[in-house]
């Protein structure tokens, strides 16, 4: 840890922001919206459709962007397993209040009843917590994090990276889906999977392996009744949400498809929507905060164009 | 800003963590539910029934402790409309994901159809964002915080504290209550009251009155569904969720009160649970972050025991 190096770039970025706003207080900066109105084609991208992954529930469909370049095992398993149609009929069965929702099978403590894995599964993963920060274009944060050395995003993920180290993590933040796991580090496989619906959880941090992200409907699995036994998990099987199919959308019809586009996180766009959000302008703020944390900053999601 | 007086305590009492972690690898330390089995009654305080405020749903009862020194004259306001049962048959207007759920009534934009205020409400107020520092018993996290120059905790509840303007605040973390407003600073009356449920939106404060914190119940409030409308508001009026009462816990008959006590926040017991959860030492954890925020830490409540 490194005070300094950390520290005095996010302080002079802060100065420099309150300065520029004492020099010119007539032009009002702009306000996100405003920043997302004047963006181009080029700010967004649309996901490829390998990694892009429908849960299927009764209330309407979640739509999680699965990050390859952070958990490759992972994220070939959880591929798989949509594949072989393995997570269907399965159900969610964890809601932990300001916490986790989670998924996968509600048997599978059980050797007799669990659901076998397909053969393309690998029934053994190594631990997929962090990666070599090397290769990844990481859009620094100018803020202090605390949490890691340095904060910021990659490839349209909330992260952090240890430059001393040289690796890079996803970071936990609302709507950040990891693979489950038990005492041993490798014991995930991507079959039972999770997604923070509260505060921040960063002490998961580099605990547990993150597979991506939920790009829409969080609202369908933030609002599940929390589960009363241990952990949030449900206690009766009738009070566990039924998941009608998990598919890749690669697997799925051109036409029942979503047609999502992300704001890229390595454009002036981006970073001037950081500033937006660092210090709002919105008539409402009387007192712009001058700071940011990664999990605060929204990544834009819209539906594509048609024209 | 002043970096090295803020941030090298929280670098000295990691690298001390690590040291001591170094040092001792027989010796594990404590985690959150050993410090409390280990705590002692003088821990524990039962709130004033002044301070508890009942929002009385279908769904049952969710428990608020009111923050009289941070905002004297709402609460002041809370406690009257309380009395008064303003509150009573009034409704949850707005659910707005991973920020806030937001209670009043309804019809309260139209002059015509609004619930009069009750003549022992003040019909206006001052803002109030922050409160002189001078007075609080301040306990302070040793971690750089960023969206203050130091976080902690008053009186129970999670705090920030500005020393050189020598004014202190209530945090918005998950389950922080404030007071709705307008485009005016002083345009809150405790009649319209929001509570945090997502990811902690610091930039709310000082920009907003905040009035207390959720105790027991928050789930019956982070799980209704969200509202479609602008900011998260329900769309028809049948959407809108019913509020059956609002009771001060001292207006309510010994025998139908909550008998709830909270850890307090200025012991070395909460010391210790501070540091239990920076290095989160459970088995299950490999990389104790060395680091908490001020929103991650938990301030536990339990029901007062029988003996």
């Amino acid at each position: 840890m490194s005070a300094p190096r950390r520290t005095l770039p996010a302080l002079l970025a802060f100065a420099l922001a309150m300065t520029c706003t004492a020099a010119e207080p007539a032009k009002r900066p702009q306000t996100m919206q405003e920043i997302l109105d004047a963006s181009t084609p080029s700010d967004w991208r649309e996901p490829d459709p390998e990694n892009i992954l429908y849960l299927e529930l009764d209330s309407g469909r979640v739509v999680i962007e699965l990050a390859p370049m952070f958990a490759p095992r992972h994220v070939a398993n959880v591929r798989a397993l949509a594949r072989a149609g393995w997570y269907d009929g399965l159900s969610i069965n964890r809601s932990h209040d300001n916490f986790v929702v989670q998924w996968g099978d509600a048997d599978g403590g059980d050797p007799d009843k669990a659901r076998p894995l397909p053969d393309t599964v690998e029934d053994r993963l190594p631990a997929e917590f962090a990666r070599p920060a090397d290769g990844l274009a990481f859009t620094l944060l100018p803020d202090h994090d605390g949490w890691a050395p340095q904060a910021g995003f990659v490839a349209g993920f909330p992260a952090a990276r240890d430059p001393r180290a040289k690796l890079a993590w996803l970071t936990h933040c609302y709507g950040t889906v990891g693979a489950g796991r038990g005492m041993e580090p490798d014991s995930s496989l991507g079959n039972e999977l999770y997604v923070v619906i509260g505060h921040a959880p960063r002490q998961l941090d580099r605990n547990i392996t993150t597979v991506g992200r939920v790009i829409k409907g969080m609202e369908k699995l933030s609002v599940l009744p929390r589960g009363t036994g241990l952990l949030g998990f449900y206690e009766r099987r009738e009070q566990t949400v039924p998941i009608r199919a998990v598919r890749l959308a690669s697997e799925v019809p051109a036409g029942e498809r979503e047609r999502l586009q992300v704001l890229r996180t390595d454009t002036a766009t981006f970073e001037a929507l950081v500033e937006a959000r660092r210090n709002r302008r919105d008539d409402w703020y009387l007192r712009p905060a001058g700071h940011i944390d990664v999990c605060s900053v929204p990544i834009p999601v819209r539906e594509a164009p048609t024209e």
